[in-house]
């Protein structure tokens, strides 16, 4: 096992939004843009862990603001933090005018991951050595999250969470 | 505004799992499911609201089990609280054995959606009243759910959340 | 061999129309429609049967009304009658108005099934027992149908087709 | 209003059969080929009538073949016969085998389409002049299957349908 | 080995353009029009060598009428010359006019297949013996356009490029 | 009018390669890859017009490689060279081994967009000042490409297409 830096592991995904992908108010389907985000997180984590990888879970997502139609969309997706054989894939994504060329984010997200082998058992992967400030950020979070997760599956006791029990305390 | 149950936006999408949603174990893409679980959710706020909804977020939502090429699954969606414009939607998914006819359920999801008019501006829906006794948890849990998406949006000081306070004091 | 009910393999597929899926009139073409109910059919066939199941044959299918785009339409599939290792599966159409809630009938169809094992052959299936009085209006039309199927196939003699025949005469 | 031929709408749809379109036997799903069969047949119905064209109703269609992934499927679709603003149209469809290059018949289908003008309102058509014996054959079995669509719709009595009684007695 | 005539590979894909395959300026994407002329093509390869066909390149292909949404357009490929393995396909794309029921050629392209086994490996394929003036005009320009390709890739020196060199001197 | 880089118009379209499209030896169809590439070459275009863009032509792709189903592809999208409206786009495609990592060249290919207004009439654009030997190499063959095309297209005689013709004499 080695380290791996979350750029290593950066997957871009740039395209439009297409009139069969709309609601209607001509804007991004939410589930379109789940969708997309779910396989720019699937390379993501493959490219980490160089295996077969499935999703394990989506944390919070927020829609903050609508996608329109004709948009240029880049999804973008990093390993912030490995567990085991579980990895979080964090992913930003963005939106950009095409008059100004201005990009906004348009929201976050954070799926988990797991590394199988070719029966569909959970395989270690590499741990993550975060680099920029962001990185270790999110790495740091990630903890907190995996408990958040646990304790809503009823797998932690909240006071066993103690990352998490901290913000509250 | 009046009151309505969750049984009155009761949604139900039985459908394929076709060779082309799968992923390289021949299982059903995250993506996929996250997507139909989505539409389904939209047709329920729908059914509660009767007007125009879009996706606000997706709450937590766990992939426990393998949905295999060839299943028939059940997504079935039913607005479990509203506040103000906004609808907590709690789906459960199921997939049936062709051969022995059981089901087993594949996983739950919570998603939310905001019902807004034409020019895409929130608008008020009506409460919910709920019946049986799961309606009730869900509807009783909403607001600890509530809180928790503010606090990890940064929008409400943990110490404000007070449902989800308790849970850790 | 056990006798089951129409209710026993009662499919509901209810799903957006897409913007992907219309004509010129922005209304749902009627491929698609005949593409969903034939997947809603197979699975009511399928869940009738537990075995592999084949389109047979569509009996005559009338598209009474159209379906906007942004329309929510439910399907809804139930196996009317079985003979042998054919079965008829009788289809209902609804769309509904978001703003009133009402729900209205688009069309009726039905679609025969056949069930096969893993080289395609086909094999024999359970009964049907009719409970409703429109369960069992379905189940005693489907002879007539199964002969005018027939009929039309050339594959049986006008004068045979004896249920069919006391129509005209 | 003038007379055309079947051959002056006749309309070829060659295209294979993409592993996305295919059941659990490898075979071409029903409902893919009912929607394949659909658009061909709208553009004979608009190549005949000059017009917008919807799907009115589909006669019975029996699959008597499957078609295995990875086949060339070619759908002709002709008019046969126009009543006021409705047209019929007969298919034909066949599979060719790669390596002997033989073409088999796998299926026969019969669609009726209404010429329609920008409001949907039905406008009428030119009359078909049918040229070859095939041609003739089906024009004029279509007006008996003309009464059993209205028989079967409860739209004619079995009794006023006197092309079709004649099969019977 | 034997001789066989552009004729007998001939493929017909008439199909509608529909608004998920359209541009902001509402007509068909370029990519969608590469797509379905890469299919017509294939099939085209197929029936000329029964062999499993793969795409080499693609050719010069000007866009040079928009295809609007609602067109129906005809794309019709022909195997104009076979070399060895390779088979170069002249596809020749129409659209329609609903209203006058005017063809007008929307553009031309060129394609090469290579027909392989089972394995992957090349394989011979039959001759081709143009008929038509078009037909020998294109057989001829295939050796032309053969060592265009193989100059641009670096795989032959424009010295030794006879024919195309006997444009320029 | 101003000057931009190649690389202010960069466009990185990384996605899986679904089952859906392959062909019989489950490789990547070569329409589909044609398909991306016009998705990601439109998005350069139209960050270094900021302009409504739509495809011209293709130049000569090569398919180098196959590439199967389940693989990571990258398709790399840079604007070459500018002709006052037209825009020359060099695309680099990679796909990469999931258990070494190893990122190999499948193909190079070149498309020609045009800036239109809302009209669809043709817009000036900016010109390209390349940075890299690579840009400056696909720059300067820009020139030499476009004579080719207009050649191709019977547009600019031989004799006058001075780049290209001082490749044979």
């Amino acid at each position: 096992m080695s380290l791996k830096t979350p750029e290593q592991s950066k997957t871009t995904l740039t395209d439009l939004v297409l009139p069969s992908e709309t609601n209607p108010l001509n804007n991004l389907f939410g589930g379109e843009l789940l969708a997309r985000m779910d396989r720019a997180a699937s390379i993501a984590a493959r490219r980490h862990s160089r295996r077969i990888v499935v999703t394990a879970s989506v944390n919070h997502v927020a829609f903050n603001r609508a996608v329109p139609v004709g948009s240029v969309v880049t999804v973008e997706a990093k390993v912030s933090r490995a567990f085991k054989s579980s990895m979080e894939i964090y992913l930003d994504v963005w939106i950009e005018d095409r008059e100004s060329g201005e990009k906004t984010k348009a929201n976050e997200a954070i799926y988990t991951f797991v590394a199988v082998d070719e029966t569909g058992r959970p395989v270690k992967v590499d741990d993550i050595y975060p680099e920029t400030d962001l990185e270790k950020e999110r790495f740091n979070g990630a903890l907190r999250r995996k408990q958040l997760s646990l304790v809503l599956a009823g797998k932690m006791k909240p006071n066993d969470a103690t990352e998490l029990k901290a913000l509250f305390v």
